[in-house]
């Protein structure tokens, strides 16, 4: 990294904490009217088809990506095209219509001095998004650090670099329309993770680092932060099936778990059976390899799944994000928890059971960010759980455990009215 | 660091770790228990006089410390009696005496498709505090940790090492005796710097680091950590005195935050005062010298402030923590604000006005941890604002901003109970 690079990263992050001071006194009208311009802007952007400047950007990275030889899984996250672009402003939209977090007394008391003391929530300040080449996590992220009250430094993915310039365009003239300050959003130019160090060491300018992407990259930025960072690494979700549960109902969340977006963290990646269960359970969840399921399981497992093949040891732990599903036949809920505490990753934990004490009690210790009683994984989403959009999802316990939305882009300050209290 | 002392660390850690899952499904009747039992083993160290383990260690420690020539302010801080024995069970049956944060259900609501959704309060897990030579610390922060459900791995200063044990060895006993995990509670070896760079390194072991003590220690804490820090800096607090303000109130705010205990982190370092009411205040404020005053004030406040010497730039922004104070006539609102973003340390700000209007702003836009109207900043601390006891004040963002409780030793994670739900 040059001195000259650092001291360009340093004035972003300088404007940006001048932009989030501004930005904390603004209310919510104006931030939803930014909000709404945005939406605007995106759709005639859609209906603009081949004309409009985003998808022409997005059209050069993605000839880019091909010709760099990108997978495919990686080259649909990239791409943009008229039906996402509504679909983006649409959920520009959903945190429009959220209540503003700022502002907010979640307490006030009276002292026995007669002191009044309380809290009230008000933004972070400045929060940086360091994610891959996904160029709508640009909009989700801006979108919902704005309607907080705080200022944003997008660092999005290289091979995006065209895209998000087109975005962040959008952001900031939104801003800048209904009077806001510009700098509350920032694009921050790639580079190498020497330029990313720089960004992720400006204690005292950046309150916040949030990471979304491989491991790989998480592991990095915990690594070399020296700002706080809110981690979220793999979801290795389990479903243990209790004895005594609805075999009908563990099946259906082995699907759903399973095999409706096997790509995403709150997927189902191992499969707990009790011993008294595994007969009868285990050739039904076979007849799901008839729909691509590719199970891998113990010695008791392969008795009862015909389709099995033998799991190694790295098969346990793994997030596999594919339609593959570690299998184990436990001799007991206690074995199952301990299951659980070594190979778990926090993120989600489900039982299936109709054990009121067993329920209360998974429920009870099992350490994740999200534990639930016959229902599946996929649940574990700022939406479902009614939080609305969320910037991603908190395996670390500090701050936020779970999916974090916009309240958990705020903090709380205390504050005390009096008339001359000392002590 | 050699690595068996590496090794040496890691074990503990891993120790804490496994006594941290057990405590954290333990209900509050056995915690508070096991609370009351080591209040009474310490109330029995203090009737015993010079025949108590504790006070004979503490002897030692003191003996060794004069030896080394340490300053009067660090003997003091270091020296067990009677009397402070007696103080820390107090406040040991205080804790016990609070609620228990953890099981809370903080949410529970029912989603349209059935699924019941909340959150509940549980433990960090592993908490790693790192203190400087203060015994009352060691019983202070295990206290809290295990009243919240966590395990406390403990590293004090060296010159406080046979008194810690001792201590140390009492919480372990009281722990014992009703049957918790004794591993609960653990003294790490004081050792050198490299041997913190491990603790603070364990990542998926320690939880949470709090570093409490000087400025060096905790950036030193907060440079090398590889676990979640919550950091206390310093204490710049400043009260601004507004035009119309009531001059006799400030005076006492005045009196109250600087000379009733100029040692801490909430006392008064800086004075800003209205040009229009300069001329009525300051010499009301120099009358202070007759009790040990040191004004430190710019030419404005020179003209009024017959004791007072001329400020340098470093007077403004100084953490002095004894009877001098600064002082700076500003002309307006506007400039007092700006003065406060510039110098201030985010930990606790005062306005003293009759301005309904300015004292609402004032709340809404300083950003501090604690910001109070008419009242002293020696309010910012968790028994005043009905917190209970603080294991320290936090100046960081990040899960929490202002004094930590019991409560901020926790986090929420979600739970759902639901009849089949899948997406």
């Amino acid at each position: 990294m040059t001195t000259e690079g650092a001291a360009t990263i340093r004035a972003l992050c300088e404007r940006a904490r001048a932009a989030s001071r501004a930005l904390s006194a603004v209310g919510r009208a104006d931030k939803d009217r930014a909000l709404r311009h945005l939406a605007e802007k995106l759709r005639e952007q859609a209906s603009l088809g081949s004309r409009s400047t985003v998808l022409a950007a997005n059209a050069e990275d993605l000839e880019n990506a091909k010709q760099a030889g990108l997978p495919s899984a990686m080259l649909d996250r990239l791409t943009l095209n008229e039906s996402r672009l509504r679909a983006i402003a649409d959920a520009v939209l959903e945190v429009a219509a959220q209540d503003d977090p700022v502002g907010e007394v979640v307490s006030m008391q009276r002292r026995p001095n007669g002191l009044s003391v309380g809290q009230i929530r008000i933004p972070l300040g400045v929060i940086a998004m360091i994610y891959e080449a996904r160029p709508n996590v640009t909009v989700d992220a801006a979108v919902l650090c704005v309607k907080s009250g705080n200022a944003a430094l997008l660092r999005g993915g290289k091979e995006a670099a065209r895209s998000n310039e087109a975005l962040s365009d959008l952001v900031r003239d939104s801003i800048r329309a209904v009077g806001l300050p510009t700098d509350a959003v920032q694009m921050v130019p790639p580079g190498d993770r020497d330029a990313m160090k720089v960004l992720i060491g400006m204690s005292g300018l950046v309150d916040l680092v949030i990471p979304r992407g491989g491991e790989g990259l998480i592991r990095f930025v915990a690594e070399h932060a020296r700002v706080p960072v809110i981690q979220h690494y793999k979801g290795v979700c389990h479903l243990y099936v209790d004895e005594g549960a609805d075999l009908e109902m563990a099946v259906k969340l082995v699907e759903n778990g399973k095999l409706q977006r096997p790509g995403v963290c709150n997927a189902l990646e191992c499969l707990l059976v009790h011993r008294d269960v595994a007969s009868a359970l285990l050739p039904k969840v076979d007849a799901l390899s008839q729909r691509g399921l590719e199970i891998r399981g113990d010695a008791e497992t392969l008795r009862f799944a015909k389709s099995a093949r033998a799991a190694t040891a790295e098969d346990y732990g793994c997030e596999f994000l594919a339609t593959i599903l570690a299998v184990r036949v436990v001799d007991s809920f206690e074995q199952a928890l301990d299951h659980i505490a070594q190979y778990g990753s926090n993120h989600t934990e489900v039982i299936c059971t109709n054990s009121y004490e067993r329920a209360e009690r998974f429920l009870r210790v099992v350490d994740a960010s999200c534990v639930l009683v016959n229902a599946s994984t996929r649940f574990n989403d700022g939406g479902e759980l009614g939080l609305g959009a969320e910037i991603g999802i908190s395996t670390s316990k500090l701050h936020a455990y779970g999916p974090m939305g916009l309240t958990h882009l705020t903090t709380l300050k205390w504050i005390a009215r009096g008339n001359g209290q000392t002590r």
